[in-house]
C-alpha cells in the first residue's frame, strides 16, 4: 500500500492510499489448456491494483517463459506475445510502484536460475526487514540487481540448496517480516502463501482440472473459475499434478488483514476473508447515518470507491441517492498539465459536477479517506461551485492517524492530515459543512470479523514489529 | 453515429450505437493564452466521443501548427508537443471511426492551404451526398486524399475564391446533406456551424476574454468556462478579434437533434439544447416504470450509461437501487481474445456480477439499446448464473427498427434484431422474463422537446433525404 | 540537389551538396509477380538519393494500396507491411529533404483520387515555378495539404478532366519549370517521364514479362533486371499491359543532366546516360593529375565518394593508392554532439586517419567539392596531427560559384566559399599545402558527353529560367 | 568471436566469424567531464564490434546510473537519456550475440549490488568453465537472472566478500578459463583486465587528467586520446583519483590474441598489441602474391574487410588495384527478404558488380574468409555474369579446420566447409578458377608477433584447455 499521488508531474489527481500490486496464478492438468490467455484474463481482473508494470511467466511443464515490461496489461502484451507463451501453467503480476523504483528491473514476477531450478516468484505486499536481510545476504555473497522485496525473498530461498524446494520456501517464509502474499513458480508445480498475520489477501479457485490462486476473487469471475477459499494466514499451498497439499509453515499469532482492502483497495464484487466487498462497504454507509445527525437532500458518492458505501448511506438514511459527480476515466498517468493556472483543475478534468443534481440542494458527500485533504477540499469548493447550498463530507473510515509500514509510500508520511490536525479543524480546511468519520466501533459493527483486521492506521496497534528507526519516526509524527 | 463493435478481433464487448466525433474550439483575445493547454482539457472531456484518433490545430493569430495521429489524447500528445503548438486559438477533435478506415490520412482536423489561406476543419457527423458532390468536384479538378466528408466540406470552400471565407463558408454548407457540426479555423479566427436539423450539437461558452465552442457542455466544465447557449440549426458563428457573430445561413425546416445524444452518446453532465443528460435519462427511466408491470427486488443499472436510467426507474418504483454489475474499466480496443473457448468470456472480462446483491433476487437489469441482442443475451445468463430468481430487462428506448443515414455504420446495419424480430422473439432470444422497451410516447413525455428530435432509427422518419440506393436498402431490411 | 548539413544538431560532419530523391517502378504482366518485393530492393539500392522518408504504392491491377514514413527503408518496410502490399505493379520513393519540411506530409509517392480515378505521383527534381503555379491552382480552388512540387504537379493534372490521363499529364508537363523526373502510377498503368533538359536522371530496364523504371541503373543490378536506356529529355513512357509506349511530350533545347551526379550523388556502379560513374571518376582523377604539379608520397581519397577519383589519380601519377581515412558508417543522422568541446569533433568521430599510413607522408588528399570549407580544413588538420609532412588537397570538380535553382538547399546559399573566396583564399583557410581544382576543360575532357551536362554551379549559365527574385540574389552572391 | 549469419530471416549476406563485443572505459578527475558523451562517442566507435545491445555505467564519483536496451549506439541513447547520465567516470559496453540470447537481461554492463557495493562489469570473450562454474555457484545460493558469462563473473567477485574489490577481482579472474578481457566499474574507481594469453585485446590511453581504457585504439583516435600501451596478458589495471595502478594478477603462460583481430574483427586504424591492423593486411596481401601463381588484370577486394589486404596484394603484384564491387551500407539486419525468388538475391542486395571494371577481364578476387563458402560462391556467380572472364580468389587466411571455443557460435560449427574439404574441393564448390590460401607461414611473416597469436582454429592447437564434451564433438569434425 502507498500513499502517493496518480500523477507524475504533480498534479493531485487522487489522494488516496495505493496497493502495491495483484497476484494471479493457475495450474492446469490439461496439456491443451491456455494458461497464457487465462493468466492474462485474470491480470486483466486484478489491472486496479496495479498499474505501473505487468509480467507472466508461463510453462508447458519443462520450459518456463517469461515477459513483462512498464505499462498496463493492455500495453505489456500482444497476441504475438501471448502466442509465444506456451503452456499449461502460469503466473502474472501488475505492479504498482512509487516513482523512485519505476524501473523494468524492478518488475515482476523476477525469474532467476538458482540451486532449485528456474524459480519465478511474484509478490503482493511490505516487508519491514529488507534492508537487514539484503545486507546478511550480500556479506554471504548474494548479488542485487534490483531494489525489491522479491529479489531478497528469491536469494533466501536460493540459500537453502539442500533442502526440497516447498522446505527451503517455508524456511525463507519464516524469516520475512510484514506483509506479503506470495505466489512462486517451477516448471511444473505453483507454490501460494500468506503471511502469518493474512495482511494481504490470496485466495484459491478451480476451473475443470485446473487450480487458480488469485489476489482477489473478482478473478475467479472473469474466467469463470468457482472460488473455493481464502489461503490461511501462515499457510502455503503446493499446486502441481497430484492437486493441491496445503502446509501450515508457521503459526499465525493472529488475522490482520489490512482494513483498506475492504474500504478502499478490492473491487466491489470482490470476496475478502469471507466478505463481499460491496456489502462491506454498503455496511460502512449505514453505520455512518448513526454517526450523522444533519438533514439533506441528496447523498452522492465520489466514484469509483464511495458508491458502494452511498447507496448503504441512503438506504439507512432515506436520503435519495443520485450521481452529483462525473468520472472521467480517460484521465490517468499521461495526463499533462497545462500551464494556464486554472483553479482547480486537477479535480476539474477527474471529476466533474452534475449541476441539475446538485442546484440549490443539501448534498451529503461520500469519501472512503481524507489523506492530506487537498482533494477533499477542491471537491467541496466544485460542489458549491455547482449551486449546492450545504455540503456534508461523510468519510466511510476513521481519521488516519498512523503511518503504514507493510506498503505505505512513507515520502508523504508527514503529509497525512489527522496525525496533526483535529476533525474540526480538518472539517475548516477542507470547507464543509459538517465532516463526519466512521468510527472504529461503527467500523466493527459494519464488518463481523472487525477485530480480525490491522487498522493500525486508526489505531498505531501493529501487529508485526516494525523497524526502530521508523518507529522514532512515527513519534515525531505523533508529537 | 455507428452501430459497431468496440473491439478489433471480434470480442463483442459492446454492441452499441456509436457516434462519430466531438469537437472543440477556443479564441482567446489575450496573447498568454495558452490554447494548446485548453484544447487539451477539451479534448480529454470529450473523449468518450471517440478514441480513434486525436488532433488539434493552433495559431498564435499568424501561424497555425497541426498535430495529430492515431489514438487516444494521452497518447497523441506529449509535454513537448503541447509547448510546440503555442497560440490563443485552438481547434481539437477526437475521431470514432469504422475499421475500413481507421487510417492516419481520415484523422481531423484537416488543415490546407487554399485561396482562403490556411484553412482547418473539424467535422461532427455524416454527409448523406458525399460521393455525389466529390464526383462533381473532381470533375472540376479537385484532388482527394482521404475519404472523409471533412475534405470534400474543404474543398467546396477553396472553389468559392471571389468569395469572403464566411460567405465561401455559407455556400459550401448549402450543398451539404446529412449531419454536420463544423469548427473551422484560419490563422486569426474560429468558426463554428450546425446543419439546418441541428442533428448534432454544438454549443458556446465563455472565459474572460475568451470564446469557446464544444460539441458538448461537459468540456466546458472541465475547463472552468461558462455555458453560454446552444448553436442553433443553420446558425454559424464567428468568432474573432470582435468577439461572437452569429449568422442564420439557412431556413431550419426543423429540429432534429439526434435522440441518442440523450439516449446512450452525451456525458450525464452535458446539458444539450437546454436539456441536462442525466436528468433525461432519469426521467426516461420514470417513464419506463409505466410500461413495466412485474414486481422485482432490485433495481440494477448496465453500466455506465444505464445508471441515470436506473437510479430514475428505482426513484418511481420505489424497487431498491443496487450495484449488480462491476464494469473493469481497463478493457479498451486493445483487449486479445484468449484462445480457449470459455463461455461469455467477452461479457466477463468487462462486466463481472457482484453476486451478494444478485443470489436469489428478482432483478430488474436497465440498459440503452439492444442492437443485435448477443450482449443482452450474455448479461442475463451472467446474472442467472449469479443466482439472480428472475431477469427482468428494461431498455430505455424503443426498438431500434431503421438505419441510420446520419452516422450509422452500414456494415452491421442487417444485424439490426428488431427490424426483424418482435418483442417477444427479442426476449426469448435474450432469455429474459419480461422484456420492456420504453415507448415513443415515453420518450416524448420524459424529454420536454422530444418532438423536435431525429427518431428515423425508431420510425422511420427521416429528416433529412437520404440517398436511393440506400433506400432500397432498407426496404430490403424492412421487407 | 541541397547544399545542407547530414546533422539535424549543427554537427557538420558532411557537407556536400545533397540530392533529393530516388524514384523506382515497376510493371510485370505476371500476376504472380511480387511487385512489393521487388520495389523494396529497388529502393534499398537507391537509398543513398534520399534519407528521410520512403514510400510505395502497390496495385494489383484494381486496388493500389499505400504506404509510407519518415526513416530509411530498412524502418518503414516491415514483413507484415510488404505482404500487405500486394500486386504485380508497384513505386517507390526515398527522399532527402531540408530540415524544415522534414514532415511526413511531405512523405512521397503522394496518392490521391482526382478525375483521373486513383493517381500515384513521385518526383526527383526541384521546380522553379512551384509557387506561381500554386497560386494560380489555389485561385481555381485547389487545396493543398503539404509544401512539395509533388501536390502541385497532381493538381495540375487533375484539372484536365476531360483528356486521357497520358494527355493529362503531358499538359502539365509542358507547363513545369526546373528539373524533374516522374514516375506516376495508376491502378494499371505506370508511366515515367524526364523534364525536357533531363537534369535529373531515369532509365529503363526489364525482367521476364516486366518493366522497370529507376534513377539509376544501380537498382537493376540489385534486382537483376537487364537496363534497357535512359529515358529521354523530354520524353514519357506509358508502361502497360500492352509494353512500353514513348511519347516525346516537349522538344529538348539541350541535354543538360546535373554534373553533380557524376561527381557525387550516383552510385559507382550506375551507368548514367551511357558512362559509368566509377568510370567517369577515375577519368575526373586522370585529368587532375594534369593539374597538379607537386611530388608526393601517397594518394589517399575522403571516403566514399573520393575513392574512384584517387584510384584514377594513383594509376595515372603512379602515386601509390592507400587508405588513409576510416570512415565509420554507423554514425548517421541521430548522432549527438556530446557536450564536451573536443577539437573536430564532428569529423573525429566520422573519419578517423590512419597514422601508419600518414606518419611522415608527402600525402595526396581526393574530395569531391569543398562547399564551405570547414570540413575539409578539419580533415587537413586530423591528417596533420596523424603526422602527414605535407597535405596536397585535390578537388575532382571546378570551385562552386553560383547557388543550384533545380535541387539545391537556398538556406546555405551564402555560405559557398569559392562565391567569394580565391582559390589560394581557399587555400589558407583549410589549410592545405596546395589547393588543385579539376578545370572545366578538365571535366569535359573526363566525360565525353561533357557539354550536354548542367554545369550552371561552376559558370552560371543556367539551362532552364530562374526565377527573378532570385536572380537577384545571385547577383549579391556573385557581387 | 561468434560464426553466424548476419541476416536474422535466413539471407546469408555475410558468412564470416563474428566477435561479440566492444568495451570502453573513461576516469576523468576533472569533476565537470562529460564521461557519458565521451562513452558515447567511444561506443560509436567500437560498434563495428557489436551491433545487437549497447549500454554504459556512468558514476559522479558517488552514483553510479546504467541505461542499456538493444540496437545500435545511435537507437539506444537519445540526448535525454546522456544528459541524465551525469558524471566524470563511466563504462560502455556493445555485444553481438547469438539470435538464441538476443534478450534485453543479456545486454550489458551488468550492474548490481553487493558486497562490494554497487559493481558493474563488462566482458569481452567466451568463457569455458561457466557451467561448471555456474552450478558452482548456484549450490552455494547464488541466483541467475541470464545466461552471461557476465552474471558469473559477478557472483564470484561478490562470493570474496572480506577480501578487497582488486583482490576479490583477481581471486574471481584466477579461476575464470577462456577468453576475457573485462571493464569493471564502481562508484569510484576503475578496473580493466585481460586474460592470462590475452585472447581479446585491451588498451589504455589518456586525456588530460583521464585515463581511458577500450577494446581497441580507434576509440581512442575518435574522441582525440593519446594511446598508451596495451594492457598485458594477466594484469589488471586500477584507475582512480590516484592514477593507475597496475597488478600481474596471473602468470602469462604465453600471449594468444585472437589472429582474427588482424584479419577481420578489427577496424583497419586499430593497433593491437603494437600492430597497426590495416599494415597487417597488407602484408598478408604481399605473402598472398608469394603462393599465387596465374597473371590477371586486375585485383578487386571484397569491402570492406578485404580493401586492405587487396591494396598490398596490388603493390606487390603490380596488378592494378580497383573497385569491381560496391557495398549498400544500408543493408542491415532488418532487412527483408523478398518472396520472389531471384537468383542470389541475398549477395546482390549487399554487394554489386561495377561492370566496366570486371568486362572481359582475369580477376583476382580478395576476401578474408571462406566460411561454409556459399556466399564466395555467389560472389564468384556475380563476377562472372558481369563479364569477368577468368576469377582467381584469393583468401588472406589459411583454411579454418578447427573450431573456436573461445567465441565461436557452435551451431554453424559443421558447417566450416574446409573442416572437411579440400582446397580444390573448396575451389570447385564455389567456382573460382584458382583458390589460393595464404599458408600459416605466410601468416607469420605477415604478422611479427605471428607465434604470440592463437591460430587454433588453423591448427587445433589449443591455448587454453576446452571442456571435454566438446573435445569430442571436435572429434566428429574431424573424422
Amino acid at each position: 500500500m502507498e500513499f502517493t499521488d496518480y500523477m507524475a508531474d504533480g498534479l493531485t489527481l487522487e489522494d488516496k492510499p495505493r496497493e502495491a500490486c495483484g497476484i494471479f496464478g493457475v495450474y492446469s492438468n490439461d496439456p491443451e489448456f491456455d494458461a497464457s490467455g487465462m493468466t492474462y484474463l485474470g491480470m486483466y481482473a486484478l489491472q486496479h491494483r496495479g498499474q505501473e508494470s505487468a509480467g507472466m511467466v508461463i510453462s508447458d511443464g519443462t520450459h518456463p517463459t517469461i515477459h513483462k515490461n512498464m505499462g498496463l496489461v493492455a500495453n505489456v502484451f500482444s497476441r504475438d506475445t501471448l502466442d509465444r507463451l506456451k503452456g499449461r501453467i502460469g503466473m502474472g503480476h501488475v505492479r504498482y510502484s512509487t516513482t523512485g523504483s519505476s524501473l523494468l528491473a524492478n518488475a515482476q514476477p523476477m525469474m532467476a536460475r538458482c540451486s532449485k531450478g528456474i524459480l519465478a516468484v511474484a509478490h503482493n505486499g511490505n516487508l519491514t526487514n529488507t534492508e537487514q536481510l539484503r545486507l546478511q545476504l550480500e556479506m554471504e555473497g548474494s548479488v542485487f540487481q534490483s531494489t525489491t522485496d522479491t529479489e531478497v525473498i528469491m536469494n533466501l530461498i536460493a540459500r537453502h540448496s539442500n533442502d526440497t524446494l516447498v522446505n527451503a520456501i517455508m524456511k525463507a517464509a519464516r524469516v520475512l517480516k510484514g506483509s506479503f502474499s506470495l505466489s512462486l513458480m517451477t516448471k511444473d508445480t505453483l507454490i501460494g502463501l500468506r503471511d502469518p498475520y493474512g495482511i494481504r489477501p490470496l485466495c484459491l479457485g478451480e476451473l475443470p482440472n485446473t487450480h487458480v490462486l488469485a489476489s482477489e476473487s473478482c478473478a475467479f469471475s472473469s474466467i469463470g473459475a468457482r472460488f473455493i477459499r481464502d489461503i490461511q494466514p501462515g499457510e502455503l499451498v503446493v499446486i502441481d499434478k497430484d492437486g493441491v497439499k496445503s502446509y501450515q509453515y508457521s503459526n499465525s499469532p493472529r488475522h490482520a488483514l489490512c482494513v483498506f482492502e475492504y474500504i478502499y483497495l478490492a473491487r466491489p464484487d470482490s470476496i475478502i476473508d469471507g466478505l463481499n466487498v460491496h456489502l462491506a462497504r454498503k455496511a460502512m454507509g449505514r453505520e455512518l447515518t448513526k454517526e450523522f445527525s444533519a438533514t439533506a437532500d441528496v447523498v452522492i458518492p465520489v466514484p469509483d470507491t464511495g458508491i458502494s458505501t452511498a447507496i448503504g448511506f441512503a438506504e439507512a438514511s432515506r436520503i435519495p441517492y443520485d450521481v452529483g459527480l462525473i468520472k472521467n476515466t480517460y484521465v490517468g498517468r499521461t495526463f499533462i498539465q497545462p500551464h494556464q493556472n486554472l483553479r482547480d483543475i486537477g479535480v476539474r478534468i477527474k471529476l466533474n459536477p452534475v449541476e441539475s443534481v446538485l442546484r440549490d440542494k443539501r448534498v451529503i458527500i461520500i469519501d472512503d479517506t481524507i489523506v492530506r485533504g487537498t482533494t477533499s477540499g477542491k471537491i467541496i469548493r466544485m460542489l458549491r461551485d455547482a449551486g449546492a447550498k450545504e455540503v456534508h463530507m461523510c468519510v466511510s473510515a476513521p481519521p488516519i492517524t498512523h503511518p503504514c509500514y507493510y506498503g505505505i509510500d512513507t515520502s508523504v508520511r508527514k503529509e497525512l492530515i489527522a496525525s496533526s490536525q483535529s476533525v474540526e479543524d480538518i472539517r475548516k480546511y477542507i470547507g464543509a459543512d459538517t465532516l463526519t468519520y466512521l468510527t472504529l466501533e461503527g467500523l466493527y459493527r459494519a464488518i463481523p470479523q472487525g477485530r480480525d483486521l490491522c487498522v493500525a492506521c486508526f489505531n498505531g496497534q501493529y501487529p508485526v514489529e516494525i523497524p526502530n528507526n521508523e518507529r522514532n519516526d512515527k513519534y515525531i509524527l505523533e508529537g
